[in-house]
């Protein structure tokens, strides 16, 4: 029988008949704030499952180890089981939120050489900032696994960077999970979704992400199905 | 004529005749809590500067490059002028104050590895935890000058905590300042006193830093005599 495994801000996670394999559940639900500001957001799981999966299938396509097999509904998709790692890998091409604030510099500055940030998954710690030497300190990753994965991450940000450029946006910043299969892989894990990244237009700037959300500028699921709309124009052109 | 140039939480920086040389004036006074905690302690500024000449002294004896020159008397000591970077660069052997609650763990984990953490000098911003990889993009440092002076504060540490150690005292962290003299060498600048590290008693446990006065748990000033006296004896016998 299925069980829920786990519930997080916009994703359930079940178990399946295959013990390697869960299946994902896109919720409508948007949170913000670390939980404090929360609403139901009709359309808004199936648009994310839709990003994700073309984000997804892109990575694998272009080399990059993934947990994704496939989308199985319109909210639905089935991944590999992976030991998560508990930190958030965040990557900045251009000063944005809360980097902006915390250094006081301006909103769009970009950056010579990308902006590498770890942040430590706890909830009853507020997700601290974390430095490599204190993951290290605290065992959470070897050193050879943090390379691993800093060497994923700096593929994903030229691939989706060149990608999403085509498709008329910016990517401005992204947060990535990684996992461990039980052989011991390193995959990339979790979902790529306006959610988890800054997407600019890039002429007029215009926010196309959760920023929509936070900031309160408008609907954020016809913000996110023009994200996906741009997306799909440009992945049928590269199949072409 | 002599000017003020800087008034810090302890100390004053004043000109001197010669601009490539200032004057540091050790105060009697107390700050925690960023500030929002402040008092008058007679004796402090005196026993600051003698620690901080033994140790600056001792460090140069052992290769260590410094601003310091020398005590011209009991608060008062001279040092070279620095262009000092806006960094505060600690090194922590065992877990305790900030890092403990910040990451949940208990007071008195011992690393493996020292941890290594960079803060952003800035009042307006609260000194924001910063990592090398931030520090480089808001071109605060070059990667050449971050591993100049991780090299030195390393050096540093090997030293002191053996030092302190045959002193009957444990070094938990400290906080090191970093700054450039005109012909660019990298040198060590600020204190070392126990108003910016740890220093537990190697049996008891019991604190001999500022944590006595940011914990209220006793009178600082006589703590901090302690530690000069413990000091003195332990380089007077490395001296015969």
């Amino acid at each position: 029988m299925e069980k829920l495994i786990y519930t997080g801000k916009a994703k359930q996670m079940w178990s399946t008949d295959d013990e390697n394999i869960l299946r994902v559940v896109y919720m409508d639900q948007a949170t913000a704030l670390n939980g404090k500001k929360k609403d139901q957001i009709e359309g808004k799981g199936h648009v994310n499952n839709e990003i994700s999966t073309l984000i997804f299938e892109y990575l694998a396509k272009n080399a990059i180890p993934t947990h994704f097999i496939k989308k199985i509904s319109s909210t639905e998709e089935l991944v590999k089981k992976v030991k998560i790692f508990p930190l958030e890998f965040v990557t900045r091409n251009i000063a944005a939120g809360h980097f902006a604030t915390r250094f006081g510099v301006e909103e769009g500055l970009a950056f010579k050489k990308p902006v590498e940030e770890t942040y430590y998954k706890s909830d009853e710690l507020d997700d601290p900032f974390m430095n490599e030497s204190q993951a290290l300190a605290l065992e959470i990753a070897t050193e050879t696994e943090l390379q691993s994965i800093w060497q994923i991450s700096r593929k994903v940000n030229v691939l989706l960077t060149k990608l999403f450029e085509k498709a008329g946006m910016q990517l401005v910043d992204f947060k990535l999970e990684f996992g461990c299969l039980t052989d011991g892989t390193i995959v990339l894990a979790d979902e790529f979704s306006p959610d988890n990244c800054r997407l600019w237009d890039l002429t007029t700037k215009k926010h196309m992400d959760k920023d929509v959300y936070r900031r309160e500028l408008g609907d954020i699921t016809s913000v996110y199905e023009e994200v996906l709309r741009r997306l799909r124009n440009e992945l049928a052109k590269e199949v072409q």
